[in-house]
């Protein structure tokens, strides 16, 4: 195993501790590491908590700031934090208004999450609801979850579900509005190698010289088959039609391009150039475009593309300004 | 080769087809591809241009935008771009104050761009300066440079000298100031993988299970010396001691931990703790950071490590509003 670390046990605590210190103006680490949060809080305002299994990132901790989450729990890498974490977080963040869980659809994520609305509520009567995202069209079932996997969608529902929390809006609304705009997401992603999860010391699973793993999961969990290495274009057509199938709906629409974590930037823009020129045969017009590392597999090769259609109210949530590690922008 | 292209023939004109599409509201491409510009340009102000190899990306098309650069030649993967493209860029950037190159030291980058320059004094008499960045402390001189490399510390100055551009300074102004952030930068590298350049098909080194190549160069070329894979704290230990030591000042400063392309997030942050610390000990006070993948070599495993000294012009400079494809603040 290859990795830039000091010691497998010691590996997320450090990366936490660097990027707290990284971006001590956007964020703060809780003391016992439990949650990252935003160094300054909007009082008021419901809170926003996500979190799941790290090496995943930028995706929880690099979302929290002004205008998206409002704390975000960092689990084991691929492991699913445990319910004091969110507990810690939402009591952190509550400003009265209630809280919103954001949840990839993992089981292991979803029964946490579920126990800490529960006991949450139990011990201090605060308002917690949850949406739980779904956009992976890869698969029906897959190896960790019940229904379709919560992936790049996430970040679309956290960024538009935090724009509209700024704003003010009370935590039934968002709530509907996190389940719309899920309900409006599609996903699907390849990968060309596996990753190495530290822990394990060895890759998750192996593909040969010239196969991929089409509709990879983000734990490297199988897809729907594995196939031949193929095209770009061809990669993008099979990904593109089994998005708009299933969305069953045109219009303008957000295009992810997100890239596993071992694919350069120059690929990305490859995809990203074919999945756009398909989109607009099926009637999806991209009216906003993300390309890069957002939310990963480690170190895997491959991507995933995510549509996202959007309508008025969401396109001016998904414009509304940002500052956060990984994504700022009207700021 | 495992890569999400269609061909080699054609990557670079996608991936350009591509990031264009995607950041329109930012760049445009040249109709012959021969440079990246910004969409608006400001008229009056001194036009920067910089460029070279492709692989680098987000370098430097994804700093083209308001507070940084006014257009980026990309040449094929790893080879300079050639002078006719660096010609067409300065005129279409010129707003009369004349136009400087930012240049990686490298020979074939600083022939071309030095053959550019004349040729547009010559046919147009436009007024052209130049910059040459060297920051890599690795080595005295490379494969293929004449004296230190220009490497990840490119950045800093094409931010520092793009927010100066923005203010209304002059083209002298401009260089010197470039020139002087330039010699207070320094940057190292390490490599834990190579990378395949697409036309190559294989890749350039290669490394054992246990291998680490301690100063490597932008290209995968080779750096100080081939030694067996260390511990986060060590890597940081050998280059943060190169750097403080060869910089000679202490200081403000801003750190970059820049990712190769390979590397996770994770293990960027790991160093970035690593690296922060042990400068602090060399009375280097980090002000400023980013971390992340900025100046990459394809798909390599590994990153460098860049520390720029601060005063007070520089860190306003620094913290200055920018909005690019890959750099967006204040704005």
């Amino acid at each position: 195993m290859k990795k830039l670390i000091n010691a497998v046990d010691t590996v997320l605590a450090e990366s936490l501790d660097g990027f707290a210190a990284a971006h001590a103006d956007i964020v703060t680490l809780d003391a016992e590491r439990k949650f990252i949060r935003r160094a300054k809080l909007t009082p008021g305002k419901v809170g926003l908590v996500s979190g799941g299994g790290s090496g995943h990132e930028p995706l929880h901790a690099g979302f929290v700031g002004l205008g998206m989450l409002d704390a975000a729990c960092p689990g084991q890498v691929f492991t699913s934090p445990t319910p004091d974490q969110m507990i810690a977080a939402a009591e952190a963040v509550d400003g009265g208004a209630g809280v919103l869980f954001i949840v990839k659809n993992y089981e292991g994520d979803v029964m946490n999450f579920e126990m800490a609305a529960e006991m949450v509520a139990e011990m201090t009567g605060r308002k917690i609801m949850k949406v739980v995202t779904d956009d992976d069209v890869a698969v029906e079932t897959s190896t960790y979850s019940t229904g379709r996997r919560g992936v790049a969608g996430t970040l679309i529902v956290e960024k538009i579900v935090g724009a509209a929390a700024e704003e003010g809006r009370h935590l039934a609304d968002l709530k509907a509005l996190g389940d719309r705009v899920n309900s409006r997401t599609r996903s699907m992603g390849v990968a060309l190698t596996s990753c190495t999860v530290p822990a394990a010391g060895t890759p998750t699973f192996s593909l040969s010289e010239d196969e991929m793993e089409m509709g990879v999961g983000i734990h490297g969990e199988p897809g729907r088959r594995r196939v031949q290495l193929a095209h770009a274009d061809a990669i993008a057509d099979e990904i593109v039609s089994a998005i708009a199938g299933d969305l069953g709906e045109s219009g303008d629409a957000i295009l992810l391009v997100n890239g596993f974590g071992g694919t350069p930037a120059m690929e990305l823009y490859v995809m990203y150039n074919a999945a756009r020129t398909r989109l607009e045969k099926h009637g999806i017009k991209v009216r906003k475009s993300l390309v890069g590392n957002y939310v990963t597999s480690l170190e895997m090769a491959g991507c995933s593309i995510t549509v996202s259609l959007l309508d008025d109210d969401t396109v001016k949530l998904w414009d509304a300004p940002i500052r956060t590690a990984a994504l700022r922008w009207g700021m």
